[in-house]
């Protein structure tokens, strides 16, 4: 868990095009940028293909989106999590409100993501998931209200009791997860807003990748947590 | 469709552990070089992690294992047809029987393919789904009966009937589908009775992949079709 | 098949308030007087639970909503084609845009209900899904826009081109296969408009169910293909 | 929870030919009859379609094997938590190892189980799973190793530690959950061994419905827990 601190903010590339291919490394650039002017922990989440050239370049922490629990062997099309981190990921998105898995998989992704030596993000959709996946000790919990996610109506301003509440139940049960939320974040405000309710970080999407000057966004959300 | 000729050898890496990562790159330069110097037309199925790696090292055209039928945005974890092609693919796996899609499903995902300038091979369990898979116009049909998949019996000996069915009836709804069979397939004389079946080439997996020697054995396939 | 005559009104009662549990029997007392005064055949395919207390209490046609591909063994929630059978259905939809099947599951499952003596109705969301269950060889297809269902906007007005296509490909496939329509048909001149593209029936959802009075609506369905 | 005491027997009917439409009603006499003469509670699981007959035909409880987490709408071939309520049934199933759900929607069942009046039984593969069903707040949890689920080994004597784990875990959580346990009980002392390990009932199956002869086995069971 060398390169990751608190507080994170973990940027997921989704299937944009706008981070996709040779444009998901320059956005990975970026960050890098960003992260060594500021000193704030920016981690990334590209597409599987894009994992290699971008983990080879920069040296910002790299997440997958999604590993399946599976160990080596006939699973054509799967993504085996030995082969994430061979390609230089440190961890991994579980459980996304896009790619949502079925409850003994959860389980059974985070011990496969912990044998592989990736830290596990696990994302829920309101405080009561969070509290049953907290049971299931991964390494993170990611708050995410699905009807807030790219809406640019940040999480923890429309609906902070998600976000505190999660923070109450998760961390009575399991003191060690670290909490992160997101759905809606687009301004430094709002990362601070998300800080300020007891997470230790956020997970953006849309926000950061999708803006006009990502490097303007991400410096602005970098800042909130370094010069609070 | 310029690096692709038949017969054609494809092989599945699945998610062997001796087809991951480093292992993959150094089986496919074996590949490579075996198509060299025989001249037949080997491709490769790669998991995503590694296409790039692939693509960029060695000659031979390089599929993906599996795309999703999405076009760029919010699909957290899933395959984007234009990412795959971007990282230097040429065709994919859809349907395959260790990642059966729903039915609109694999006529949606053909068509991103073709869109994304990407070959189809939709894998197909008998004859009469592979008669189903052929009115949806992919590129290509795999057949291969899922309880011979990874035994070492070939379907073409085990059961001729099924594939040479396939034939008869994909061709006589489609004759512009390149039909290839699988499972089970393990010697030269295993791909030599599936030409004379009428098929245009092997889908194969563990038979090279998990062989002791895969040069031996995907040579003698090798000379198979180009000797025949 | 001796209950199923052609035209064919097909009322899928999903999971409506309207059509659940008491309402279910009601409404399936008013399509079977429509029926005896038309003398049109109505078939009614209510929820899971409905279907014993409806073929016992009237005589009209009743289809499940799914069956799953499965034997008599261990599939708890599980829909088994036999139980189905003995509880009075004669038929069930498979593959309905709200419980899309995998292909090669569209395949056993259509196996699955001749074995167990139930008439099977695929539905295919365009003329080239629907080409392509045609080659499955199952007993009626029923083509549904997906965009056009429960719009009121009828496929047979709006996309006339997709029915006559459909009916096009799969007769050309397979002349013994009965082609019906739906999604959006709200009026007798809807269905009157289906029959004239070619199609021997319809499937209807909410223009009948959530319609303020059933009855009239029914009885103009009824009045469009026995009084043309 | 009027009808329902514990200690508990749950018996599953799966899709067993033994325990479908007709034979059905029968077990569901047999297990009636048991009831009345040991006092000992017996709730059944029937397949949807029986729910009715033997809701309307017996006066032991009687449960789905599963509910969809939807309300009244466009679900062609689900299972509407309302339609199983009107049909008698007093509580579901939830997660049966043959048909896992994911964890969002675990979470949304067990939410439209209790507006719709049913008693939640949320099984699960090991004890940390369970501690996460837990936090969903469920009426019961059924822990079920499903590596034994129908061999004739019993849980609470293979794998006691998983047993009285999930006691342990669950408990701690939630102490008002009651905990069963099932997979591989055959025997009356299988039973009272569970309830020595803190369990308060039994999900069993195979061990019932496909007993040479189900009233003496299910007798056997009725005796362990009103005469232990």
């Amino acid at each position: 868990m060398s390169k990751i601190r608190t507080p994170l903010i973990l940027v997921n590339f989704k299937t944009y095009s706008e981070a996709t291919g040779r444009k998901a490394v320059e956005l990975a650039k970026t960050a890098e940028k960003i992260s060594l002017e500021t000193e704030a922990c920016i981690a990334l989440a590209p597409q599987f293909v894009d994992i290699a050239s971008i983990a080879s370049t920069v040296s910002v922490p790299v997440f997958a989106q999604h590993i399946d629990p599976i160990t080596p062997g006939s699973f054509t099309g799967h993504i085996l999590p030995e082969s994430i981190r061979e390609t230089g990921a440190v961890g991994t998105l579980i459980n996304h409100s896009e790619r949502r898995l079925k409850l003994a998989d959860i389980d059974a992704t985070i011990t496969r993501a912990r044998e592989s030596d990736l830290l596990s993000v696990v994302c829920a959709n309101n405080a009561t998931v969070s509290a049953a996946a907290a049971a299931l000790k991964p390494n993170m919990i990611a708050v995410e209200p699905p009807e807030l996610i790219g809406t640019g109506i940040p999480v923890s301003k429309a609906k902070p009791e998600v976000v505190s509440g999660t923070v109450d139940l998760v961390k009575r049960m399991n003191p060690d997860v670290v909490i992160l939320c997101g759905a809606g974040i687009t301004r430094g405000e709002d990362v601070a807003a998300a800080l300020r309710l007891g997470t230790e970080g956020v997970l953006v999407a849309s926000g950061v990748v999708k803006a006009k000057d990502p490097y303007k966004v991400l410096l602005e959300f970098a800042e909130s947590i370094t010069k609070p």
